[in-house]
């Protein structure tokens, strides 16, 4: 097979098959394809498109590129949970916890944040000695004994989903579905779970702005997840103002504690705990949505959600202490509060200019003290 | 100027302003844009388009990126004279000569064979000792000494170009009639002539397969010499056959002696012959085209266009006696006749197929041997 043929098959709206992605994928993985190649590319399949079998083959061939877990094969059922980014999302910190809690394991690699949303990774260090990177054993052995794992993303993970994915970075082809659906869900397929929650947002803060756009990515990711024998589902859910009252990584966190204590905002615990009840249902843990309800409910009032997040942090080198006690999280050294000048109603929240203050506030002083809090009406 | 938002610009379908096209230009000349970015962004202009104006500006940027010979400026009027390529095309090697002998300054630098077309440059190497690589002052000299010069692509010459062709070529982006027109008009307006006419071919042996497309690049290149203040004019010529009954380098050269003489085959003589009465009319050598029709065929009959092509051969380190005695030149070790099995007419010949024969059979022997003679009906 030639490169250049392929790209112009591409170029001219040609369809590849399964053997010339797995080609393409794999010479791009061992640097047999240069960039400049693989950017040209990218731009006609970010401008001709590829349907559900390309996506698909594609994804999976980005999956088979590097190290593949297969959690599913010595724990079943383990859920994943993914969320497409917005700001002040904190889902995820409690999401697992809590399902972990109600007895289904929960196995996940995740990221750091991505241009003005926050990452999983990087909230979880707000904790002192909490450590991410993980070995292939610790996974599975911390998986194995406390029914729940956060790791970093292994570089070793879908090693051609990363270099493809920096590659995109600077040639303006980003936001192309069926290039972010194969991108997320080669990761996920590598990790191999057996059931994946999927949250796609759409919104001001969020990367697709408008709901088709969100509905189009969902559609992308659960044909991807149909196709390779992973139970996928995708909720679709607003991003328009931040989630919660938090932006940053200790306060995120923070709040997410005070989710599993059943003492967290109203419209971020919903979600919190719409989801983890989704996940039980999903697996069969629960036999109906009022049975999943319950149990949710009762590991928030048990105390056990919180207890299963307190074991995870100390299994990954964390405080316990943080946990139990968030006030001794870190700080910002100054707050400031900000009054409104007349009296009335918030009508709508800049969720995305809040993502980028809070990040410029990150970068302005360390990582971990960046905080800017929002009081809604 | 960020070069992603620049990609970001003309994949969605946005128009570069003269500054972004110079910035560009420039940039990747000096190697401050990697090849991954500009092939993303080549791409995009491949499925995009650029107008007329983002056209231009991009021809003259690369035109700018190197040495400018402006030979305009020192001898007047000069002219040059440029065809697509065809099978068999060895029209400049007549051309060429041919208007020198009725006056008019030609300062010519010409290129390789490309694909399945021969290069008008490895054509003239057949004569023993003619040498296509001139310094500036040579490439002066000469012209000015014999009204005269054919000399090979100096590197210096538009090097944007050179580097940008290098990388349309392994990116699928050379079919793109801006790009086309760019490449071969920027090296046009570094050279600097004062006329210019282009021969744009279409059909089987021709990159442009129909006439439309011969139309849409030829206009683009008019357009792009008229901003430029070059005067252009382009001819469209059809190669759905070869040119002329000789493919190969040495007997093309031949052949293109007997045009001199007026002993050519009657199809590639009477394009020669309009051809060279076109630049008299152009420049306003010939007043009208009775008068330039009459001066061609002066030159022809007297045997000063064949006396001109020795003096420019042999001004550039060539054997002379080659051309004043074709015989001298490259022979094949092999020739084969091959005869029609029954009687009849030869309704069409596969042109871009005997090009492809008459390229493997070059590379097989030697460059200068590779002979294929064609006799029509």
């Amino acid at each position: 097979m030639q490169t250049v043929e392929l790209i112009t098959k591409k170029r001219d709206g040609g369809k590849f098959s399964s053997e010339e992605i797995s080609w393409l994928i794999e010479n791009y993985t061992h640097g047999n394809i240069p960039d400049y190649q693989m950017a040209a590319l990218l731009m006609a399949i970010y401008l001709r498109g590829m349907d559900e079998r390309e996506t698909s083959d594609l994804t999976l061939a980005m999956a088979r590129s590097g190290e593949q877990l297969r959690v599913n094969t010595q724990i079943s059922p383990v859920v994943d949970k993914h969320s497409t980014g917005g700001v002040g999302d904190k889902v995820t910190l409690a999401v697992a916890p809590l399902v972990a809690a109600c007895g289904v394991a929960v196995g996940k690699m995740t990221g750091r944040g991505l241009g003005h949303t926050g990452g999983t990774v990087d909230k979880l260090e707000s904790v002192d000695g909490f450590h991410v990177e993980l070995s292939r054993e610790d996974f599975m052995r911390i998986l194995h004994d406390h029914q729940i794992v956060l790791a970093g993303q292994s570089a070793e993970l879908a090693p051609a989903d990363g270099k493809l994915y920096a590659l995109r970075d600077v040639t303006g082809t980003i936001e192309s579905i069926p290039l972010i659906a194969s991108s997320i869900m080669s990761k996920k397929l590598a990790v191999g779970a057996s059931h994946l929650l999927l949250d796609v947002k759409f919104g001001s803060g969020a990367f697709m702005k408008t709901i088709e756009q969100a509905r189009q990515l969902a559609q992308a990711m659960v044909d991807i997840g149909r196709a390779a024998g992973l139970h996928t589902v995708a909720a679709i859910t607003s991003m328009e103002q931040p989630l919660g009252r938090a932006i940053g990584n200790a306060i995120e966190l923070a709040e997410a504690i005070d989710i599993l204590r059943g003492n967290g905002p109203a419209d971020v615990s919903e979600l919190c705990y719409h989801e983890a009840a989704e996940l039980l249902l999903m697996t069969g843990k629960a036999a109906n949505q009022a049975e999943a309800d319950q149990m949710v409910a009762q590991a928030i009032q048990s105390g056990a959600a919180v207890k299963k997040l307190t074991e995870v942090i100390a299994a990954q080198g964390g405080n316990p202490q943080q946990i139990e006690r968030p006030e001794l999280l870190p700080h910002a050294p100054i707050r400031v509060m900000l009054t409104a000048p007349q009296t009335g109603y918030i009508a709508a929240i800049n969720a995305e200019g809040l993502g980028l203050a809070s990040m410029s506030l990150a970068q302005a002083a360390s990582k971990k003290v960046s905080l800017l809090i929002i009081v809604p009406a």
